[in-house]
Formats: C-alpha cells, sequence, structure tokens
C-alpha cells in the first residue's frame, strides 16, 4: 500500500540472525524513505551491538555507533528502543529518539513474588549494572549486593569472583540487562549458592541466549526466571526451562508508546517522570 | 599493529553469507577510522546487491545505494570494486573509486579457446547485458546474439524466450556478469541447443552459485565454464565441474592495482584507456 | 505571494540553454527555501545530463550525480522528472523522488497507429536502451530487433553497424529515449531502409534536436515522429516536419502525479503498478 | 594525464558566459575527485553572482551562497579567488580559501599616475563600497567623497544622485569593485563632471562589461580606465577605448600564491600582513 | 512539558555574558530537538559575534560562521533575529530565517522628534553602516553625512577623523548598529561638536554597552539616546542617562512575527516590502 | 606564524569558565581550519559536560553530544582527552581520537604509597565509578568497597547512604573521576569514619573543585589528596590543603602522546595495550 505522507513505524529486533534482521530493518527504511513516507520511526526492542559502545583498547570498533549512523543513513527520523546496554548510546543518535525500559514492566511482577520472597537481595552480575540494579533494590526497599570479577595476574581467563555485601540465608534477585551466552550469570548463581543463598531469581529485558544458553541456564538451581518477549524465544527452548519461565509482554508498552508518538501526546507522562 | 597514518586497504568480498561479511566490511572499515588511519580504501571484489540498482516500481529499494552509503559512514576514503552490475552505481558513491574490469583478465583466455572454436557466437542472457555483450563480440570480432525473455499475458511467472539472431550450427560463448540461482542461465542454454548451438562456453565475472545452482549448471551440456575468484568456491561446488570449471585469478589486477592507488601513479595506463 | 508553509513545485525543464535552465531551477528552489516554504518539490520533465551517468574511462565525469547533488544542495525536497537515460540515476538523490515514464503516453497512440501498420517490428539504435524497447515490443506484441554499432579496428570514429533480427518487408517503430544531435537515429534509420524495411515510425521520449537534428530527422523516409513535451520544440523546428510530427502532451499525467503527491495518495496506482 | 594523488588547481573565471563557465568548473572538479586527486583547489578570479548576497527582501535568492555549496559539493577542497563583492562570502563556504585583492596591484600604478594629478580625490559610487574607497585615498593620501543615491518618492526607478564632499576643480579617481552594465558609473561620472570635476581615472578590478556597457563608458570623458585581467576583455571592446584602457595582469599574483600553497608556505607574508 | 510535535520558539537574547548566554541557546535547542519537537526557532533579538562575519587579513576568525553553525548542528530548523551587522550574515545559514529591522521601530519616533529638530542631518560613525544609515536620511527626508576615519602612517592606534559633508548649526542624528564600548560613538559626538553641531541624537538598535560604555555616553552633551531592548539595559545603567534615554520595545514586533511564523502567513507583507 | 599544511594540536582544558574557555576552543580551531592547516587537533585534557551524557528523563540535554558535534564543525579533525565521564562518549565523535587514562599516572604514586597503608581497601562514592574503582582495587590487589546512595521516599533531597563491603580498622583509598562541588566526596569521608575507616586517600583525575569544594575538602580528616593537572588549581585553593594535596603531572603524557600523534607511531603501545 501507499505510504506517501505517512507517518511510519518500522518494527524489527535485531536478534539472531542479527546481521539479516539489521539489514532488513535498513532496507524497509530506506524503502519507506525513497516511497515519500511522511516520517519514519523504526522501533528496535532490541538494539544489537550495544555492547560495543566504548573503545576501551586499541583496535576496537565502537560498533553501537555504527549501527546508529546506519539507521540514520538508511532514512529514519526517529527511534524506539528498549534498555540500551548503556544510557549513553542515545548520544549516538542524531535524530531524537525514545528509550523505554522493561523497569516498568518487570517491576509489578517483581512487587508480587517479592511477598512469597525471604529476606531477599538484588545482586548485580556485573559492575557496570550496578546503578540499574540499585533501581530494582529501591523499587523492592531491599539491599544492593554486587559481584566484582578480577582478572588474575596475566593469564588470560582466570578471573577471580567477589561477592561485595552479603546473600547468606537470603533470597536473591539477580538482574542485568541481557543473557546472551549466559556464562557470567551462570558463575553468579553458583557464586551465590556458594555463598549460602536461598531461593534465585533471574531478571534481565533481553532474552538473546545465544548457543547453548537455554541448556545451560535451565539446568541452574533457578527459581524463576523473568524477561521480556524484546526478543522471541524459541518454543524449543522454552520448554527447557518448564514453568519456572515468566515472560513479560512488551507490546503493550510499545503500541501505547507508538499511539502517543504518533498524536504527539507526551511520552514521559506515562511513566510519572 | 598501529594504523594510524598509514594507507589501510580492507579486502572484503561481500558473498554468502552477504550480511555478515558486509558488516564485516563496515566494522573493519570503522575500527580502522578511530584508529586515525590516514586513509582507508575497501576493495571489494564482489559487491552485493548490485542487482537492487533502481526503483522501477513502487515499495522497491534501491540497496545498492544504501551499501554505497554504509560504506562510506563507516569511513571509507576511497574503494575498488569489479564489474558493478550497472556502471551507474558509480554515481551512488561520493567517495572516488576505482571499478576494474575482469574482462581484461578473461579476454586472453577466450583468444586462446577461440582457436578450436566453430564458427562462435556472443550470446547474452539478459538484454540489460547487451552492451557488455558487445565488448566481448568485439574482442572476439564475432558476431553478437541475444535473448529477449517476455512474460506472457498476465501470466505471473511465464515468460517467453526469444533468440535475436542466429546460433544454429555455431558455438556459443554465452556471457553475463554475474551467476546467481542459475535460472536464466540454464534456461539460455537449453534455448541456445534447441536453436542448434553447438559448443556453449559458459564465462561469467561473478561465481555467486547459490542454492543449487552448481549442481543444475553442472548438469548442462556445457563445454567449459569460464569464471574469476573475486568469490570463493568451496571445493565441494568445483568438484561437480570436473574439468570443465576454470577459475582465472583477479589476485594479481588487484595487486597491482592496490600497489598503483598507494603509489599515487595510474590507474587507468593498466588497461591502455 | 508568500511561500511560508506551503507545498511548493518548481517546474522547470533542463533543455537549452541547459546551464541557464538548470541555474535558474537552483536559484528558484533555494528562494523559496530561504523563504520557509514547507516542502519543496522540483518537477524537471527532461533532467540534463542523464548520458553522463557512469565512469566508463579515468578523467571522466559523473555529470548526473553532479546535477543531482545541486539539486539537493539548493534545498529540494523531493523531484518528479521522467525517463531518465538510466533507472539507476535515481540511487543518484538521497532525496525521495517519482519518475515517471513516457511510454504510458506513447503507448496508447502506438496502437492506434499499429491498425495500418504491415508486420511491424520494434528496433532500437542502442542497445543500451534494449530493455525499454522490449516494453515497447511486449506492449504491441510484435518481435524485437536490435542495431548493433561497433568500433572498426583502431579507428576513432570508423564504426560498423549491425541488425541483429529482421526488417525486411516489414514496418519499423524505431525507439530511443531522447533525440540529441540524431546522428545515430538517421544512421538507424538508413540502415533500417538498406535491410529493406517498409514505413518507418520514430519514437522518443525527450525531442532535444540540438544544432541541425530537426532539419537532418525531417529530410528522412519517415512515415512519422512521435514525441513528448517535456522539451518544448519551437515552431519554426516543428515545421520543418509538416504533418508527420505528433507531440503528445505530458501535462495532464505531470499535473495528475503533482495532486497526488500534494495530497498524499499514491501514484504508483496511477499506473496499475 | 592521471592526477592521482596530486595537489590540483582548476583555473575558471566565472565571467560571461556565466552558467557555461561555472558548470565547467564545477564538471572539472568533479572529475578530479572522482579520479582521486590528492587535494584540488578552484582558482575563480572573478567569483560570479557575488552582487546576489543578502536578501534584504521577501522573494529574494543568497545565490553567493549557492554558488559556494555548488562548488563545494562538486569536490574542492579550496579556493582562491579575488576582491569578492562583501568580504562576508568568504564565510559562505566552510572549506578554507586564500581571497586576494586586486587592490594590491592597482596600488603601484595609482602612485605613478598621481604625480600628474592635480588635487585628486578617491569617489566611490556606492555607499557600499564606501570601506573599500577609503582604502585607495589612504593609499593615496587624499581625501574620500561619496555619492549617495536615493528613491524619490514612490517612483519606481527615479534616484536622485548627491556627492557628499567636494570634487570642484579636482581631478577624480572613480572607484569601484567590478563594472557590470557600467549604469551607476556613467551616472557617476557624470555627475563629477557636473559639480566640476576635472580629470576622471575610472578604476576596478573586474571587466564584467556586460551588453553594451563598453560602448557607453567609452563614449564618456575619461582620462583613463585602470583595471585588471580578471576577466578578458576581447579585443574589439578593448578598441573601443584606444590607449585610455589600462590593464593590470593579475597572473604573477595568482602564480605565486598557488606556488605558496602548493608549497605550504605563508601567503598573507606576500602582502605583509 | 511535553513539546512532541509542537512548534517551538527559543526566545534568548546573546548579551552578556555572551558564552553561557549562547551555550544556554543551544543546550535548549538541543533538549527540544531530543524530546521530539516538530519544529524548532531560535529567536536571538541580539546575535553575538556579528563583527567577526569576515577575514580581512590571515590569523582571523569568522566568528559569525562558527555560530551559525552551532545554533544549526544544535538541532535548530529556522531563525529569527535583527539587525544583523551585515546583511550576508544570513548566508552563514544553510537553514532559513527572518531578519527584521529594528529601523521600523526607530523611525516613527524619528519622525515625531524631527518636529523639533533644527535643520537635521544624519551622521554615521562608521563607513560600514552608510548604507543603513541613508535608510534613516532617507526616511527623514535630510542629507547623510559621514565619519571617515583613517590610520595615520605606522602608528598602531592614532586615526584620523574626517567628517565628509556637513554639520555646522544643525542637528545630528548619529546612527549606528549597536553600541559595544562606545569608543567611536564618543569620538564622532566630540568630533560632530567640533565642527559646530547643535543638538545630538544618538540612534541605535543594539544597546550592547559593555564595560563602561554606559558612563562614558552619558556624559557626553546629547539631547537623547534612542535605542531598543534587543538587549536589556540594567536599572543602574539606565539611570545614569536620566530621562535622555528612550528604549523602544522589539516585543510586539517578534511576537506578531512568531505569530505568523507559526500560523504560515507572510512575514514580509509586515513591512509591505 | 603561518600554519597553512601544519599539523596543529590546539590545547585547551574546558575548567572555569567552562563556556569561555570552550567558545576559544572552537575559534581558534575555525580560525587554523580557515588558515588552512593541514589536520588540526584538539587536546583537552578535561572535556566540560561529560556528566550530561545520557538523557535518563524528559526534558534532558545531552550536552556532551552538543560538545562533540561544536569541536567537529568548528573544524577539528581528532582531538585527544583524558578520561571521559563515561568511555561512550568517544562514541558521540565521528572523527577519531586518543582518550588517555590519568590511571597510569596514578598508579606509580598510590603503590608507593600502598607501602605505607594499613589493611586498604578502594572506595568509590558513585555506583557508576564501580568499574573504575575495581581497575584501581586490581593494580593495588585490595578489596572493592562501594558506596550506594539512595533516595528516601518521595522526598526530594533525602539520601540515604549505605557502604556495600566492609572497611573497618581499614586505611581508604576513595576514588573517582572528578571533584566538582565535593558534595557527594565529602559524605563519603564522613561515611567511611562513621564506618570506622582509619586514614582516608582522596584520588581523582579532574580538580574541578568548583564554589567552595576546596575549602569544604581541606576540613575534611583526608590524610593525602591526591589528583592531577588537567585543571589547574589556583595557588589559593591550593593553600588550603597544605601538604597534603599532591598534583600529578599529565604534561609528559600528553607531549608524548602529541609526538606520537605526529609522527604517526603507536599510542597503544605506550600502554603495553
Amino acid at each position: 500500500a501507499s505510504v506517501r505522507g505517512q507517518d511510519c513505524y518500522v518494527i524489527q529486533t535485531t536478534s539472531t540472525p542479527v546481521h539479516r534482521n539489521l539489514m532488513e530493518l535498513l532496507i524497509l527504511t530506506q524503502t519507506l524513505k525513497l516511497d515519500s513516507a511522511g516520517r519514519i520511526t523504526v522501533v528496535v526492542p532490541y538494539m544489537c551491538y550495544g555492547r560495543s559502545d566504548r573503545k576501551d583498547q586499541p583496535r576496537v570498533p565502537i560498533t553501537a555507533r555504527l549501527v546508529a549512523d546506519m539507521i540514520q543513513v538508511a532514512g529514519a527520523d526517529r527511534y524506539i528502543t528498549m534498555d540500551l546496554h548503556a544510557g549513553q548510546i542515545q548520544g549516538f543518535f542524531s535524530i531524537p529518539g525514545d528509550v523505554l525500559s522493561g523497569y516498568h514492566i518487570l517491576k509489578p511482577h517483581l512487587l508480587k513474588q517479592q511477598q512469597q520472597m525471604h529476606n531477599p537481595v538484588v545482586l548485580t552480575a556485573d559492575l557496570g549494572f550496578a546503578k540499574e540494579g540499585r533501581r530494582y533494590a529501591q523499587a523492592l526497599n531491599i539491599p544492593l549486593v554486587l559481584i566484582e570479577k578480577r582478572r588474575i595476574d596475566n593469564k588470560e581467563n582466570a578471573e577471580a569472583m567477589t561477592i561485595i555485601g552479603d546473600v547468606h540465608d537470603r533470597d536473591v534477585v539477580l538482574v542485568d540487562d541481557e543473557i546472551d551466552t549466559g556464562g557470567s550469570m551462570v558463575q553468579a548463581i553458583q557464586l551465590a549458592k556458594l555463598h549460602g543463598a536461598r531461593d534465585i531469581y533471574v531478571v534481565f529485558i533481553h532474552p538473546v541466549l545465544s548457543s547453548n544458553a537455554a541448556e545451560r541456564l535451565a539446568a541452574q538451581p533457578v527459581k524463576e526466571f523473568i524477561t521480556t518477549n524484546t526478543i522471541p524465544i524459541v518454543p524449543e527452548k522454552q520448554a527447557l526451562f518448564g514453568d519456572r519461565l515468566t515472560i513479560l509482554s512488551v507490546g503493550p508498552l510499545l503500541a501505547e508508546v507508538i499511539k502517543r508518538a504518533n498524536e504527539g501526546t507526551s511520552v514521559g507522562a506515562l511513566f510519572n517522570e
């Protein structure tokens, strides 16, 4: 159908196969632009390459910036996405956008589950997620505990992990923005258990779950995995978790934001911000 | 190693898996740029999406332009490539570049083979390749014959093929820029045989050979398949052709062009142009 | 009158004097932009320099790209044009546009004239126009014949022309996108006659008719010259052709497309595409 | 010859035919860029459209900015020009450039002629040239006198001219940056004579001399016309002035500046600035 | 409040502290852009750095261009300002804008005051303001007189001032676009008095009045200082002038222009232009 | 002196007065560009507005991106800076740059001081600095402790601070990237003391020390303040700290990096990275 002068929204998540999905997003955006669309907003629940957002050593790309540039060069006027790995990635775009947070979706569910938790704490598996972890700890009004990973001597891959804070005899809410290969998360679960944690709830926004992450996680002593559908999880992977997996839908939130963007009413007001 | 201030060449063909290869090219280019490389030239023997170079109906992208924009936004200062599907694609770039032709590599081999040909003609399977076909016909000093495909009535996929010119009792040199799924080429071979062609030589620059193209082609009554290595052909596919497959290397040509670009001497002089 | 916030259309063809007309187009576009026009669409029935669309040898410009850049830097938001020399020229623009085809205007007239033709064929004077020629041949449901020009040996200007296909005792519909100096067209007419063609109809979109093209063409044994008014033909030149010249107006088509662009309704739907 | 990596200078003045000359400049610049020239400097002794440098009423272009944009979009890295109508036009470019002044060439000649002048003053025909006029007055150490033109009432073209200062019984050095149609200059000469001026010297940088300006000027009671060759004057026009015309060459100055630009040594030092 | 899709106007003058005010303007503009404002117009009654608008010697910036670039890079779509130091500065912007003139506000007041003036003339303190001076002289239908400043020999700061025209026994309307340190204006007042001027009216658009300009001016024998509020004058400075200071408000003019810009009706029509 | 073709480095820190210093940096950069400098690198030891690097609520700017855009629009080709507030800010630039870390300068001093420390830990005052804190902890091979601040209920400014980890009877190395008003740092010192910390070392890269930060800090029970001279500290402020203040110079590091950038040798190799 003709899009001439229309306010268009291209909805495409950039999960596996990442490059194909990204390219489809770009091609579709360019097509709309060449067809004289009025305004084009790309809606990308999960923005790929978020972890390549800084150049902390020589000969390293900032791929998140490249992705932002590509989206703009394809002709997008605006973007809507969720939980960027670092908030600063918004600054990679020179077009405006709305960055939503799955926190608003996860919070009600966590508050409900909290009623059955014993002396809970929030635990983050990555120091870089400490500030986001505090947001959850504050919402639940419980302590924040952190895991610090440190490279040992000059050995390439050997890492020592330390828990800063106390998880003994407590239920643990382990939070992160995404789970990719699951390596860090599995280590975190085992470390928490080693330090005497009771029930563990694993909470994350983006279920990337690449390679055999689902298998490895499902084998862990976790009471509940709580995530969203910013990335679809195939039924076979879902089945591995049995009824321990809770997937909360970001659909209604995105729909409401698109509606407000189209009407030109406030998106921030949605969150009382 | 440090690339600071160096004259860098990123060599990457964009064959299958196309999106991954393209993305690798872009990421590597950006990395060099962020590392303060002096000048970055992308060397792409086969540039993908060349066939999406015009908007001949509504709701269609010009992906070749998008690819050009992406290469530039990643930070490339120049490009070197071979046999674009249409020469006009050079105009999609605002950076300078060198577009080389495999013609210069194929021509000597064809002249040699011509000695054993019987009354040969050049045949093009696509009217859009007519001008390039003439270039080969002129080099061999033999007639040019064309195949015209025409859609029948309103039936979606039914096509009528006509040979314009004469192939009866003649050896046929069937030329094209690339073979992708091989569908058109197989039809062309069969049509030529139907019209009484003798030996058939299939000549093309880019061996994309996607899905089961190699199998289908190898089953055809073709005396020799002549192509280049702008795209690597896996050994299993090569084996299907037996000794009927001739792969001419573009390596020495690219090497010489890179050398001249680096030294700032004429590339055009290479071809007496 | 004030154009503040208005949807503006600058209609200017870029025929002789080309540079003055082009510059007027650019100056008018910039004036509208500086006066805060809402959206500016340049409507250029004949886009100049379309034949300089590729760099097929060293030290050659791609002027069509330069023209596209100039139109954009002057402030145009969109463009509307007709029958670009190559469809790929659309990819030279990074703004959206509509490229219309005079084919839709010429076709009904040709179908009417066909009733009095004897065994007609479509003939193209340039291999680069082969695909467009097929479009006419298919519309009339008649064969396609081509002319191949080949440079002889090393002589600078000597060319050998060959007809691929058969025109003997047939009426010939000679098609091209534009006639500039008319040299190729005159050669084609004479070659067709030499091969026994009967009546000749010369069909082309853009009547550039520079220098003495009109005189030379009018002297040829042609039954009817059929073209459009994308470029105005001065009365003195028209008079040379007597009643053999048919000029079909592109005005209603452009008017309808501008109306649809302004209203934001589909342009593609006009052509059942 | 190959320009790959070379430091290139495109020398083209943009005098009549303005649009053709400008377009040639742009096409040549783009050609060099596409051929991978190392650095491209356009050398434009007379930059056209300098008088369209501001928007002093609605529906008026700033064509000088458009020209600057076109030069940049064609690929120029730097520019060299002489005596822009307003110095601010440099700010229209985002590339660096050198703006030279014919003043340095005219001054020695004027100092020599001054020896035979009687009580001279400098007179400017346009208030907008007052500051440049002072530069000449200061160099000759003589008074500055100005002509003010004022529109009368509401009559469209009626203007009243007033001399501010005194020219009675004095030789007059009438200065301006360019003479186009010559209308203002002829009026100024006649007004000076009316107020009792003795010998008149007309001094200007750019001899545009369009339509019949040369004829009209040559008919005036002027002792000497002093100008430069930023624009070539055809011999027929030169002949009209007899030996009253002095053309000073800007060639050596431009040559020296190009040499310094190529070597990377100071241009400013040339003028003790 | 949410600005999503709104037509926004950022009103900020760039007077002292210049850099802070400029930065605030830019930050506010970017904030609106990131919040998806529909269109952003910066309204800057006094645009700073207007006097740095040309590069008249080596090692000198064109800061007015830098300011224009900064406003655009921050995301402004349009600008509204008053009395740029040179009209050409409009050409530094590639976005459209409206440049208003305080002349329309000052003129009625001057016409009223003229009734009590004795044989008045308009005097400009700077040759670069000669054309604007004429505009006032024409409105009042009185003569224009100019001051020429000339550097003496090689002495750094010594300047000789000359009055071109006659002020003896006349009231003088001294006009300029802005008064910054007031040095030139004080010299002009004293020179006029020395040449026998009677009452002096000082008229200027932008009361920058930096350092001790107000004190120095207030000490001069001036009958009335007439200016606008494009820059607010602090009460302590106003008090220095007693009732000799007339400040005319640009508020109603700006309000009307913003209203028309928002509605998309003609701004030029406001001035019968 | 002429900069034509030179490799130029503009060294300017953007400390108080921030806007003036930033503007000076931009003006100087533009001046060099207009004077045809060969390559311009801005060297900004302290980059202002680093803390405005994300849009974590509506109606908030990303000023760090604006600063990056301004530096680029002024004409910089590269940048060199130290310890950006977030590494992601590199992605705000599209020009390449080197981001150095004061860590390499502080580390040797800390290792020396460690010899006299008792059971030390590293403490970070801000969760967002946790990863950088770990870098110091790892270098000293001591534990990492963190302070978490949490807003209380709905009260605007009330915050509860918690120490995660243990500082009792330990010397504390309190690290941060910059100290601005010093509020958080003073709170952190007092909290550490409250929890039984022994000697406290305050370590930070950028001594912004605005308003009365120096007075407040000097009044704290801190054994040593260790910082760098990315921002000059005025002698009066230095005096407040007596001999408790250690300022390490970044000069040799910057000098070495500039030297390597100019020569085109590896900067990364400096840090064995």
